[in-house]
Parts: C-alpha cells; structure tokens; sequence
C-alpha cells in the first residue's frame, strides 16, 4: 500500500479508533449489514445499524458518525436516511454518503443528490460511474460495479467536491481522494477485492468510523481508503477465493495496528 | 458430479457467464443476500439486488435476467416482485422464481402462485415439498426445508413444467430439472449442503446467471445445478462444519473453470 | 466452560434438539439473519425467518418456538412480532426475546417492554444494558454494546424474571441465568466473541432452539448458553480474527455432541 498521506497521520488516526471506539450508526443495504458490522468491530469501532424514523434524532444523538449507503433503498429507507441525515447535519454529527449504483437508475441519482442536497455529507465515497452520475446525469452505469476508471472520474469528483463542500472518494485500482484543491492517491489492494461483495461499502463505513475521531475529513477517509487496501493485500496473499478473501480481510482488519502500518 | 447434460454444452454455459458477465437482478430474501451476490461474483456475473418498485422497470431494462426469490416476504416485497417480474416478461428479461416455503402458509403459496401466472417464469427452482405445495394445497411443508424426496415430486414437477410452460428444478440427493417431457438428472454435491442456509437460494441465484447467456432454460438450469453439485462436493473435501462449508462453497465456485468441468 | 447446570441435563437437551430439529421460527435483525440461521443449522434445528404480517398465525402454528430479536426493528415489523407474539403466547408456542439496544433509544426500550407485556416471552436474553433499561428508563445505553457489567446486571435481571415471569439471561463474561429465585451461571467463550457481530442473537436463538425441546425455561436457557460458551471457546483456539472467528464458531457449534459436553 502507498499512500500521499503521512504515515503518522494514518497511526494516529487508527489508534484513535481503536482507542475511543467511536459509536457509527449505519443506514446501510441488506447485503452488507453483516460485513460492515464485523469491519467496524475489527477496527475497534461499534457498529449499530438502525433505519426506523421514530428513533432517528435519538440514535443519532449517540452516534459519532453517521453512515449512509443506498445500495438497497425504497421509500421509507430514504425518509429514514434524510431524517438521520439532517439531525446528524443539525447536531454536528459527521456523516458519509455511498452512493450504490447511482447512475444505474434515475431513482438512485435522484435519491443520492436529494441527501447531498439537504444533508450536507462530509465526505461521498462511491466508484467512478456513481460519481460521474452523481456530476452528470448523462452517465448511466451498468447495475452497482463501476465501469469508468478511477482515473477518468478524478475531474467528476473534484467538481462534486468543489459544488458540494464534501470531501470525494473514488475507489479504484488508485484510489482518490479529494476535497477539489488537494487530493490524496491510495495505491495497493488486489484485484480479488472486486469479487467481494460490499468491499466498497466497507470502505465507506470505515470512512465513518474515522470521521467519528478525525475533524479532517480528507484525513479520515483517506486513512479509511489505505487500511482497506493495506487489509486487503494481506488477505489476498492467503485467500484462495472470494469466500476465504471475505473472511481473511477482516482478519486483516482486526490485526491491523501502528506497528503494521 | 454426474449429469445427463453433455459436457460441452456445461463448458459453453459457464465459459459465456464468465466471459459476459451478465448483470443479474434479484429481488431475493435477507438471509441470503450476502452469500448469493458472492456466488454470482464467484460464477463471474455481475450480481444487483433492488427491490423499490419505484426503480423496477429501469433496473429490468438493464438486467440479463430476473432472479425472484420469496424467502422473507410481505406486501411491499409482493409489489415489487410482480413489477419487475411484469416488466421482464414484456421485455423478454429471463427470469427465475425461487417459491420459498411454499406451502408453509397458504400466503406464500398464493404468492408464488400468482407470480408464476403474471410474471411467467423461465425456470422455477425449489425443494420437492415446495414444487409439490404449487401443485397441490393439500400439502403442507415443514418450514422452509423439504420433507419430500425428490423423486416423490418429479411428477408434480412435470405436470408444473407442463401447466406452466416452465423449466421446473427440484433440488435433491438428485436434483431433477424438467420442463415436462424432458428431463436431465444431476447428481452429486454432498449432505453437509442442507446445513449450509441459503444453498437452494445460491442455486436459483446461479439459473439467473445462466439464463442470461444462455437460451435454452433446460441447458441453462442443468448447468446451474452441476454447477452447485461440483462445487459443494469439492468443498465438502475440506470444509470442517457449516461454518468452512459456506465459504469454500464460494471458493470452488470462483475457480471453477472449463478444466475442472 | 463451567456451568452450574447438571451436565445430564445439557447433554439430554442438545440431544433432544438434534433428535427432533424443532422448527424455529426467527424475526429477527438484517444483521445477523444468516448467522443465525447457519447456528439453527449448526446445532441441529430447522431455522425459518419470516416476518410477513399476514402470514404469522399459520407459520407461528407449525413451529417448535418463536425468536424475536429488534435489533433493526421500524413499525412493521413491531406489528409482525406483536402478531406473532400474541399468536404463540395463545397457542402455547415458547418465545424468547432479544431486546437489543433496548436503552439506546426511548422507542427501542418501549418497544421491547410492549412485547414483553402483550407477548410474555418464556426467556429474554440482553447484555447488562439491555436488561438494565427494561428495568429501569433512567439508564442510557451506548449504542447496542454492553457498558454495565453482568454482575451489575444480575439484580435487575432478578427484578425482572420476578416481575414478568421470565427466565432472564444476562450474557457477559459470566452469564447469569435466572427465574428471580433459582440463578444458574455459565462462564467461559472468549473475548474475541464481543468482535463478532451479532453473537448475543446467535445465543437468543439457540435459547429458541432448546426451548422447542425442553420444558423448563432455566434448563434451555443455561443450556444455550452453555453451548454458547463452549463453541467459543473451542472456536478461539484457531481463530485468527473476528472473520475466521465467525466462520469457526459455526464449525464448533456443528460439531458438538454429547461427548465433547
């Protein structure tokens, strides 16, 4: 893994996690839910996953960060991510937006620019082709996997930065992160990492719970972006497929500290 | 693994999965969602899973095939599932239906029953309890796991075959895929599979995957339970408990090539 | 592991699962639906999840036992566990209630104490928190995790079972299993068990499970538990992570039988 980002802002930032294992409260898709919890625990933080309205001002007034993820929404999940979403934004709670398959229906797009709109998130973690679409709706992706480089949609994401305020993320072979003036590479992983589902949405999470600690967003996530890829390039060395792959990261995960860094 | 499939045609079906990687749509249960975007990763498909009516017909359009699956039904999954499955039938998007507990509770039946007759599926994959319970309400199942020998419901699913004008797959010690005159036989996996959830889900899951590529719904299910048989008994060989089982599934699944086939 | 149950007793209860897999019928959390259901599977039962309104008197009808757990609850799905609740407290079908994050927020708490009240749950089973707030509104849990001690807890979980009729189980470091006047304990598991998401559900539904064979509450309670502790523990020998730890825990509960007890 090589990183633009000091290596002791990275420690530092890790062992603050680990340290004040900050509450993230999740408002994330089905198919993750199992994986982003283990991932929060493996860094150190504690994951709580709630969507139901009535007690959004509640858990969010508890929480560090909040984390939100439409990769399975429908109407009353977005009522329940712009609810968190604008408490978070009134209480001064950080939160991350991913994106999932904006671009691939209108309805997404729609749905992930109404949040940026009104909830203001410090940092917008998606692949090339959501932060196209999220720029320009001309793009439309195929389903939730990425199909422009990462490269190709750096200029989309320092745009968004620029006319959003938020910190943007772009996962990739290099990942860039960026606030519209200084932006930050990542560099590392495994190819196999796209066989794992959710691994983007993971990412996302962890730029949560390093937001929880970090008042820098373009710090904390890109701390996020180079554990994920320093965790993944140790786990594929003993992964054998995408079922090991899964289970070895977060092992990764859960080992990390200053010392490996 | 032994089936009355040819070789080739097997070969043929999992090389153009791979080489397409065709964008599989599910609107599938909670339990399960994790695992089955992984397999349909591990097969080289490219997995969405989305179930907000809103978005139905744009997410169809750009699917090559429809997995429904009722395992964690209500109303508002009901809708969705007939809207997208509507909308596949009108633009000639395969779909597969997975009737999960059938016969449990007469809602599920009456579910699945009127999915099968608006959204007219390509395939229909189930346990023999479930195939039998759409043939016959005299019979009721135990849960969601089959009290029926496969071979005890072939002739239920020859006749739903034939009434329905779909491939119909019973999964078993033997599973029979038939579409009422004739039928191809795979035999193989290992026992440990029905301790592992969710392993019926991944079979559907894998139909869709072959749908898209390939015409013949016969060819297109058969490839997909050899598919499931091979791989779970390669991975029984290592796997200690359901646990290692779940994940060296997905393992073998990923390195299954035309070689091992 | 050490317990103050009667090994005889333990070792007659798992067998009395694995002998006649009860159907286990689980609404329970996004987050840990299939762990738990891989569990179920584990050690012998037959696992349903199932949360559709309507169809909660015919699925409450057919099973050993009722799981409710509101790690992930909204309006819904308190109306589907009320309906099934009230449907198996009517038919004398056992029930156990796992109120997570109970103290977090105001509406978890009440929503718990409304199903305790409408339901009466056979066994609950939370942290320290958890029982702590259902006693007691003054307390504010962190999140879903536990910050009081089990030992603190064990007054109130008393208080509780005297007051409501159930056995209470606190988990913790030592579990306290009680009926207010008989308290059992069970120590052992490992520390690594508090990283893997979802462990806490995974032992309410064993409690499920053994409730289905086992008349007296305190006897399927501790014997859960106990199971519990002991895959755990076997488990952390190998593990690696909270991944592998996962992915063992599964195996070990797979594996045990009266021997290794």
């Amino acid at each position: 893994m090589k990183t633009t980002l000091h290596h002791d802002l990275l420690a530092t930032a890790l062992s603050a996690v680990r340290a004040k294992s900050p509450l993230v409260h999740n408002i994330t898709n089905y198919v993750v839910m199992n994986n982003t919890a283990n991932a929060l625990l493996a860094i150190g933080a504690s994951p709580v996953m709630a969507h139901w309205t009535e007690e959004m001002a509640e858990m969010v007034a508890i929480a560090g960060a909040l984390v939100i993820n439409i990769g399975t929404l429908d109407d009353r999940w977005v009522e329940a991510m712009l609810t968190a979403g604008r408490e978070a934004l009134r209480r001064g709670v950080p939160m991350v937006l991913d994106p999932v398959g904006a671009g691939a229906t209108s309805q997404r797009t729609a749905a992930a620019l109404r949040i940026i709109e009104e909830c203001k998130p410090r940092v917008i973690r998606g692949n090339g082709s959501e932060i196209m679409a999220l720029v320009s709706a001309d793009i439309r992706s195929k389903g939730v996997d990425s199909s422009a480089t990462s490269h190709d949609a750096l200029s989309a994401a320092q745009s968004l930065a620029r006319s959003t305020g938020a910190v943007v993320v772009i996962s990739g072979e290099t990942d860039y992160i960026t606030d519209g003036s200084v932006t930050h590479t990542v560099e590392g992983g495994h190819p196999i990492m796209t066989s794992v589902t959710g691994m983007g949405c993971t990412s996302t999470a962890l730029v949560g719970a390093f937001l929880a600690v970090e008042p820098n967003p373009l710090v904390a996530a890109t701390s996020a972006m180079a554990v994920m890829s320093l965790a993944g390039e140790r786990a594929a060395e003993s992964a054998k497929g995408n079922g090991t792959m899964q289970v070895l990261f977060l092992d990764e995960l859960y080992n990390l500290n200053q010392d490996r860094l």
